[in-house]
């Protein structure tokens, strides 16, 4: 069969942001969006399963590259460590996003015909 | 602010393939479910937009996993290379994209704030 765009990088998806991709980033930049009034490092830790030295070595990473913003709170309590997501952080992420839902969509026609054909299995037992 | 959970890793999409996150790869896997009777060497190349060893190395990782198939045709012709998805791939593929959906539904909410505050702030200049 003959693909059905050959002349251009039909399925390249340049946009995917490498620093965004990986999926601990993935993990730790998607709670942040979704919580911008910043999580603190504790919780953050556990909403994406991280270990500490995990979490830490990639909110360096993510600093480095402004997506987020770390706020060390040194008060008379106990020291916390906050994070937040920056400005250019979430628009950088919404541009990320824009490319996965592509990616979703270009994948599904062909599932909707697979969990089709996957239900009609279930199915032949009892009707067959 | 609170989370809106902390006791569960709520974003921590285990369920991310690492082998088929990898960009380049979902690139290849993307090109090969669409295109279920298989693409030529030269054409998933251009598709992707990888170099030959780019190409190769990727397919040789995905071929280990048992996620696609190469086939080398090497008849009176000039000699080819040809890839198509597995059974097994197509199933850890579609796995995968359940999981990938749950990323873009999580952000979705956030990221269509976010267009229709862009949208109001275009039109502020006209409308102030």
């Amino acid at each position: 069969m003959k693909p059905k765009q050959t002349t251009e990088a039909r399925f390249a998806y340049e946009g995917l942001d490498r620093v965004i991709h990986e999926r601990a980033r993935l993990s730790v930049l998607t709670s942040l969006i979704t919580n911008p009034n910043g999580l603190s490092f504790v919780d953050l830790k556990r909403l994406c399963n991280l270990t500490d030295g995990n979490l830490a070595r990639h909110l360096q990473v993510l600093e480095k590259e402004s997506l987020v913003k770390i706020i060390k709170d040194d008060g008379p309590s106990r020291p916390q460590t906050f994070c937040r997501i920056t400005t250019s952080g979430r628009t950088r992420y919404l541009e990320y996003l824009e490319i996965l839902e592509q990616v979703v969509r270009d994948a599904a026609s062909v599932a909707s015909e697979d969990t089709e054909a996957r239900f009609l299995k279930k199915l032949s037992p009892i009707t067959s």
